[in-house]
């Protein structure tokens, strides 16, 4: 049986015209871009075009791009950046981030000291604003606020813009993850209140180990990582060529195909849904599935038996790929932190399905039947 | 013309054979290591395998092993957790190191009040041991040393087994930069008294954008890069996967390899000194480049002159690479800090000529007959 591949949030496959666009620099161009010759001058063209490219469809300027090692690295940047740098006294969190955001800010609260509040969260996983202009409204210090665009396992989409205007409100420095929707939304930075977004690569067709650091021009910090003077002496180590220009490949591609693919997308996802509802008893989405939620996520809710506690693994053997969670805290087996901050109802399973374009309808109705059967 | 690249410690070529081992995760096996399906486990396998032969080769353990963004990485990593979290008080390192380890020592010093001591150098370029034993000696507080095994520029060896017998005997920490010889010598790190050591994919004709950290397994330590729980925990976000492929088939290589390339090349680098002291009056050259250095650099020193001064430019013009020092600082267009610091006669130019298996003995010839033309 052909594999059924509905892990798109967790990773995705290189398109082939994004390796196309690499394979020169993965062959005779490999020169050093920091090399003054023409040869490297050749890759340092490169590097900037990519970043010229990324910038222009992000809305951004070239000078506020960064090109790093992958969304991690990025967040871990811009976080240590706003307390060392930028001076902010405490954070302001949610329990749903992802844990390259959640484990940098309890670091920052566990070994720095610095004050941590998490944000309120509605019944159906977003933000309680309100509640983070009460956080902010309260606070002496000035603020670090650090939420997800979309959040990488339940799918909810936070109004950046609302976010950012509450943020400048009260002065406070705004980083948020964005590695599920660059790549997967337009963009508009210049016309954005954030200070910090990231980006990741493989999370739209592109390679993995790069990212990209939007930092917005206003802002001035010191880099994460010392040493040489790539990236504007913000971020040392000579830089991955293929990945970079592979990043702005797969990021160009997206976005000339945007209008097509989400829609198509978003009909995988709604099918998917409907289906769902229909044949199996008992199903439930978490998060807000059919209101601000990413066309790439569905987390579906089955009622906890002996059967669907085994779904996963009978998922995979028979060559469906899906997950409990987020890839990255796969290795802790300890279920999901996202699920439990939400919904605290043990007794229901839950389990991400995400699309990419080149799922089809013929693989979800597969993946429906086989789920009758498991369920 | 065609090139002649002589700048093979900037950057290698990518190996087609390494590349072959890469393409089928930039194609059809592009799951995440941390996914926890099959399809997943067959990545997680390729980078276990990965770390299984890289840990051999350097007859390491397994779990001493890290994989990283690149030698920078896993500098900025070593230093910082030798302060953070193995309580050194100072930090002992060269004025010559790579500016990886002399920014990241600076910083500690700088931001975090960290005292640090620049070991004596001697005439040659090598480390003054009985220096480095007298500023151990005298520091009150655990130190960190920092010095790297072989120097990017001149290419000078250290007696990493002389230098951690010391650090041994005064209970210091020793982290020492390996990027230039990881790939080109022999490791026994079972046997040597080292903490940290580090290595970059690309300096062996393995890919940009990956490198390693070895961790002495009696040292415990937090990750630099906080978020998922890639690399047991060590070092978030989603592993660079063919990246890390790449690392370990370019290491097997090199090591297969290791007898006849480093023969050959050392063969390559005593002729092009021969000639050039023979066809090139007033010719010198940096370090101990017949004694303790690394057979794959030559670090030429001319007379300065209207025309040697011109001499990087005009090599370009002819499609010669070379370098006047670190491609990681030659943005920076200060010229060489190393150069500065071993010899500051002014009256010289210093050009750096890096060679590997693919250089000839015509290549050399061609470059010489230029240089005598051009100086």
């Amino acid at each position: 049986m052909q594999r059924i591949y509905l892990d798109n949030a967790a990773t995705t496959a290189l398109d082939p015209t994004v390796l196309e666009a690499m394979m020169p620099y993965l062959t005779e161009k490999f020169g050093n871009p920091s090399s003054i010759y023409s040869y490297g001058r050749e890759s340092r063209l490169a590097v900037e075009s990519a970043r010229k490219s990324v910038a222009k469809i992000l809305k951004a300027h070239p000078a506020e791009i960064f090109f790093t090692s992958g969304g991690t690295e990025s967040s871990n940047t811009a976080i240590t950046a706003s307390i060392r740098d930028l001076r902010c006294g405490r954070i302001i969190s949610s329990p749903i981030e992802h844990h390259a955001t959640l484990h940098s800010v309890q670091n920052m609260n566990s070994h720095h000291g610095i004050p941590l509040d998490f944000v309120k969260l509605l019944p159906d996983g977003h933000i309680d604003l309100a509640d983070l202009e009460t956080l902010l409204a309260k606070s002496k210090e000035k603020c670090l606020v650090s939420l997800m665009h979309a959040n990488n396992e339940i799918g909810n989409l936070l109004d950046i813009h609302a976010v950012g205007a509450i943020c400048r409100r009260y002065n406070a420095v705004f980083h948020s993850d964005t590695v599920q929707t660059v790549g997967h939304y337009p963009f508009d930075l210049r016309n954005t209140p954030v200070d910090f977004i990231t980006g990741a690569g493989h999370k739209f067709h592109g390679p993995k180990g790069v990212g990209i650091l939007y930092i917005n021009e206003n802002i001035r910090i010191q880099p994460y990582i010392h040493g040489g003077s790539q990236e504007r002496n913000m971020r040392a180590g000579t830089e991955n060529l293929y990945g970079i220009v592979g990043f702005a490949r797969a990021l160009e591609m997206a976005t000339n195909s945007y209008e097509q693919d989400s829609q198509y997308i978003t009909s995988l996802k709604t099918y998917m849904a409907a289906e769902l509802q229909k044949k199996i008893p008992g199903v439930k989405f978490n998060g807000d599935p059919f209101g601000r939620s990413l066309y790439t996520v569905l987390n579906v809710s089955f009622p906890k038996t002996e059967k669907s506690e085994m779904i996963l693994f009978n998922l995979d053997i028979n060559h469906i790929c899906a997950s409990g969670g987020s890839a990255c805290t796969s290795g802790a087996d300890l279920g999901s932190h996202v699920i439990r901050a939400i919904d605290s109802n043990p007794e229901r399973v839950a389990v991400r399905f995400s699309f990419c374009k080149k799922n089809t309808k013929e693989e979800i109705d597969l993946v429906i039947e086989k789920l009758k059967g498991l369920i």
